[in-house]
């Protein structure tokens, strides 16, 4: 179930069957290394172990088929590493392992594995909130109609929505490496997590282990403590939910009847199986799509995380497939939104001619706050809140109706009106929110 | 990521891409045929069309890559199959997918591989609870520990506690079965599910569609009403939940401490990496893992339900890996319980010499309830605790302190505190209930 | 957690923490009754309970504290009233609750506490989909702009928008029908389901009870079988997903630059508290909300269902605020939605205007089939696709496009093509379809 | 829905309907002053509308019930407040809510709310880990059965099972007051987040309003940014997650065959309502329901973060009973195991004792690693578990078999198996961990 519409290429190959049994040899390697420079088995084995820790050795299909019956993958990984050790050096063969349990080849395996996709994440991450930031900047002062609850509110720029999503996404990018340094470590414990099978040697390994394959050390093995690998989990589902809040406001932009942007389009992207006519926001579709799926794969590792004793039965195998579905889906979220804000299609003009839909309703506010020094927020409020009802019903404009109107006529003469029916005189502080959010990405 | 280890072979096939791709293209073959004997698309065209329907022509990675701009995999299918058709009939090929949508070869196609799946996951169904009632039947009278907040509350018979199972997993059956008949309908509406694009054809085709992939046809098309796969879902979540409970009392039977039941052994089955002498519950562990993720994918399916208008933008492609995870997980959880019910390991003498590990306490209702008519329940209760703390408090056996007390020596003789302390004389209905249980098991 | 934003009246009272122990109450006295006809009591202790089975002479605030200590409702509650009991009649408070469990009154009080509920709910839906109906009736012909990915996509009618939601309520009505009949059982099964400390007369009592309670005796207690429960879960979690996606539809119809649909509008409904001009779509917030939320919800009840043993240890509790939950949600977005379809602002005009907007490319479907069967799908696909194109870059109408296009006009004469650019004549089946699905509400 | 079973009162308080409208009111209040210090509305008006903001001046129900036609509190309660500021000074009550939005005062109550919640969960983590940091301490050298897949696997230190808990609480700690630190910031943004009705005051009044409530001013508005209080929920839900771990592994090692742990007893305390020997693991029991239901409240969060423009619809208002909810389970959760720990009762007797209930087996790694380095791992991973299965089906000693067994006596004498047989001799790093873990705790 990791089809390529929804992820990346990147990482389909991190998380691949064959990637997955190449980083448990990529500990098991680094394992049989340091145990034969501490002594703790013979020095020649370490050699001939790491030799035969290469994954194109091993039968991918067979492994994960026989692991059916021994509950993991590391059982028939084990048991087939020792076997080809063990045809060229009996003695070697013998020293596989040495001291681990699976939960530590499965575990530190996957952490190298989400290593590299926090690497690729973070990379698209940069990507798409500089692309964002580019324009909000562009489009500063770009006026577009203040949506709330669908419908229009008040206006507000373009550069102001998208910086408040740049800021999201650069907290999103702090949070990510914020996990990424706490939970990135090495899991190596033995059977119950005492390191026995080490004798007084299990912490000189763990070090050593460690540092050979690049993964901090931390004060204890965490076999069922996994607080760790939920805060990568919790960090990426809050990315995802980002991503799907952008997604969703450009394809509500996309719309036929409002028309104010749309995806990039090429050759073959977008279109339909049926009607000739079609540019689909294919990018908004997959980050929705993730920002769907993923919450509830964040909430399996939550329930995941109630791990019994010194190994969790059938909660920590739930985790194997759940978390690389959610860098993976995350990660596809982020490429398409990617993708898409780089090649936006912007139409300021149509943006403009939205603002006027309503006939100068979307001004209301903006007349009830020059009314409200002097009537009060709340006489001014009545006051347009009649002046609207009566633009509905008459299907006049809002601005007609005012000027017809005793009471504001006295407050706001008609050049005061021209001020407030423009849209661009009715942003407040954007320009500074804009400048604000974007200070990190000057 | 639909590992072997989380499924059966059989589920896999089933939704393997190439499955998935093949049953579309039935989907087209069993379009291009209607409409050529109705009348709708030249005659030729049909038997071309169904000769071109071959998973075996297509390059699946390709159409899989493809997707990724074009949003579905029905637009590359589609288009790919246009071509090669074209190849042979330039005019039928243009006659493929002639009147249908994207979303009528992905919705139909998944209805057939649902269809094929329910009739395993129906087969295993039946297996595990004919294995469970035989179980039930030969151990009515297997007296076990009844327990409460996990504590020993008073005894039961592992008969009745496995009937409750079966009964469960009918009830499971009849819920799929009921989903099935509801659910595993033709999907076929054309752009907007108005059938437009064939005139005043479009219910004769629907119909003959229906019948010839052998589904039934229902009210209208369906593109963004979701109920009916949703019950599916559910269906067979709640199937899961029950699995989870039996993976799990059968796991907590199996603890080393209780040791009442085990899972079947074999070679390979159940081995740890590391401890010569481990024989997990691997079975349960699948289950249990089952247990845990299908929930969210299933919460994942109802929010994916709340589709746009007439056709779901990120809301319909979130159903495309999920359905299939919740089949496959669903259908590896039931094979992996039936597999340990039908070798299940049962401990008769563990489970007599366990209700005697609280010494006597597991027995307190019994006597509570036998002096209960006399001295009324809440006297009786009170009594009786008040025993049980001092049974535990000087560390003998409850009888003993029962029978040095005058209140209960005036109701209750030795004879009857004989009787009172052997769990075979405190199951009530349970024989009862096991046959009203197992009737539908005869 | 159950304000009234959400929910309803009705909703809220039957499950206030009052008639929740009103309910577990009604058990009790049911209870002591039937015990007393059996004979298991004395005779007299039955109406003496039973009057004593009175909700106001309980401090439900002490009850539900003490509940801490206790870790369930029932074990205060039945301590509060033996003590009641007692006052009045030593023997009968030694009565009470005489062979129950505390999952036996909590069970059966929430049964009772859904049944009702389950009525509010199915008279809400038949509200809901009998205003629906009427609406689909009216507008059987009322063109509107289908719409796939947000999109414009071709014509279709307000009346098949509005019986497919209506197919969707009356199917989510017989779902809930079915799990009512189902899952509304009794709950009595003594201490670990055995009936045990009621001897021989377990089954007899408990048929008894049924009878008494209006609920259905199952084949043996289930309490911890869940699947009943969820089942009424999981139902009434799809039927919102359903509401979900008539508020959707609805929200986006009521959008400024849309503005086909409205709420209903009323004083101090919908309003701002800053915006004097804003009609917000209140109902359609709510029915949102809940589409958010019970999907959790479920995914809970589907995890809590995984007890162990003979009582649930934490995952019993988790359903107890859980469950009610769903409903009163469910039922607060049904009540919402069927206010707003009764009273649902329908703006034709609109409609037909915005089925313009995109200057004719709604209409190339239909121009591309009828151009097909001369061209083929696929030559008629890129012919039109094209003229597309041009029509957007150029910003004409696509009719002009065509009208000058020979291939084109070789094939449609300006007749067919003015029968081509109106929406009426692009509609399919709509008809029959409306008809099918509605022919429940004759 | 929160009743005091799952939570606490110092967090119902927080939570309560009064005190959420009283935060609004807090909001409101320093608003005023701010903006008339700032000189935005009359000098007195400040003071009159501060004076007014005083719940107790309101009905709380009234307000809440009239929030079913309004959308959302802040509407009928800003009405209110108007209604009575106006009532003693007309002109101050036109300057209520001046320039706000309704949710500004929503999303500012709610940070004020669980700025409070989390103050009060620190304290209650804080208790727990120094509790359970003691009791590591304490149990540094006592041994006990590691287990893993629930059976029994190699000989562990209670000390290192707590150890490996406090750390993870520690981490939890952490990420709670990254969480506070990043999340509780002020709201104020104005009808779309322009703050455009302040004109040239809005980051001034914005400033100061932050100062005088004691809430970080963030970069701009987040109105439909909803990462920071995802990051809130997020922090809670893995911290629930740690203690239902905690919960259930006290819950195992309660259970009537383990007997190595059991919570504090007290008068009312886990009692039965028919049992009367029950002492029921009611503190584990509410930690274990939260951990159930809050991972889905917390995908809730996730899901309801895709918020529309500038204000979500119905994804808002989803949030705004599942925040609450999610810090009371996670607090009640957290509230029940403080006092557990507290008070737990620890059974060092048992725990010897049931390492030697399965007959030697749990040494059998120890034996094996004693072997290795002479044999190999592999060879004596063979040899022991043969001996493994010999001893269980004679039902003997694994050390009879051992000694019986010339291959081994080559390797091991008596001393040496002696030695092997003692839990005390291999629980390798233990000590180590246990400082490491507990360095903080010093």
């Amino acid at each position: 179930m990791n089809e390529p519409l929804f992820t990346t290429d990147a990482l389909r190959a991190i998380f691949s069957p064959s990637a997955r049994l190449s980083r448990m040899l990529e500990f098991e390697a680094a394992l049989a290394q340091v145990e034969a420079n501490v002594g703790v088995i013979p020095k020649h084995a370490g050699d001939v172990i790491e030799r035969h820790c290469d994954v194109s050795r091993f039968e991918v299909d067979a492994i994960e088929k026989a692991a059916q019956d021994a509950g993991n993958l590391a059982i028939p990984l084990v048991a087939a590493l020792t076997r080809d050790v063990a045809q060229e050096d009996a003695e070697a063969g013998g020293f596989v392992h040495y001291g681990a349990t699976s939960q530590d080849a499965i575990d530190t395996g996957l952490m190298l594995q989400l290593r590299d996709a926090l690497v690729v994440i973070e990379a698209d991450l940069a990507r798409l909130s500089t692309a964002l930031a580019g324009l909000a900047r562009k489009h500063a002062t770009t006026s577009i109609a203040g949506r709330t609850w669908l419908m229009h509110a008040a206006p507000t720029t373009l550069g102001v929505k998208l910086a408040a999503i740049v800021s999201a996404l650069d907290r999103d990018r702090d949070r990510i490496a914020s996990a990424a340094e706490h939970a990135l470590v090495l899991q190596f414990g033995g059977a119950v997590g005492t390191l026995a099978s080490l004798g007084d040697k299990g912490i000189a390994v763990a070090e050593a282990l460690g540092a050979r394959l690049g993964l901090r050390v931390p004060d204890m093995p965490w076999h069922t403590e996994r607080d760790r690998i939920c805060e990568i989990a919790a960090a990426l589902g809050v990315m995802t939910a980002t991503l799907g809040k952008l997604a969703r406001d450009l394809a509500l932009l996309a719309q036929s009847e409002v028309g104010e942007a749309a995806e990039p389009s090429a050759p073959g992207r977008g279109g339909s199986s049926t009607m000739p006519q079609k540019r689909n926001p294919v990018g908004a579709s997959i980050a929705l799509a993730a920002s769907i799926r993923v919450p509830g794969l964040v909430a399996t590792m939550l329930h995941a995380a109630v791990q019994e004793h010194e190994r969790g039965l059938g909660n920590w195998p739930a985790e194997w497939e759940t978390m690389p579905q959610i860098a993976m889906l995350a990660g596809g979220a982020l490429r398409a939104m990617a993708a898409v804000a780089e090649g936006l299609d912007v139409d300021k003009a149509r943006m403009a001619a939205n603002l006027d839909i309503t006939h100068g309703l979307i001004f209301a506010e903006a007349v009830q706050m020059a009314l409200a020094p002097t009537l009060g927020r709340d006489a001014a409020h009545t006051l347009v809140a009649s002046a609207c009802r009566r633009a509905v019903e008459k299907r006049v404009h809002l601005r007609d109706i005012l000027e017809r109107e005793a009471t504001i006529g006295r407050v706001l003469d008609r050049k005061a009106l021209d001020r407030l029916f423009d849209p661009a005189n009715y942003i407040g502080e954007s320009r500074a929110f804009i400048e604000r959010a974007l200070a990190h990405h000057r």
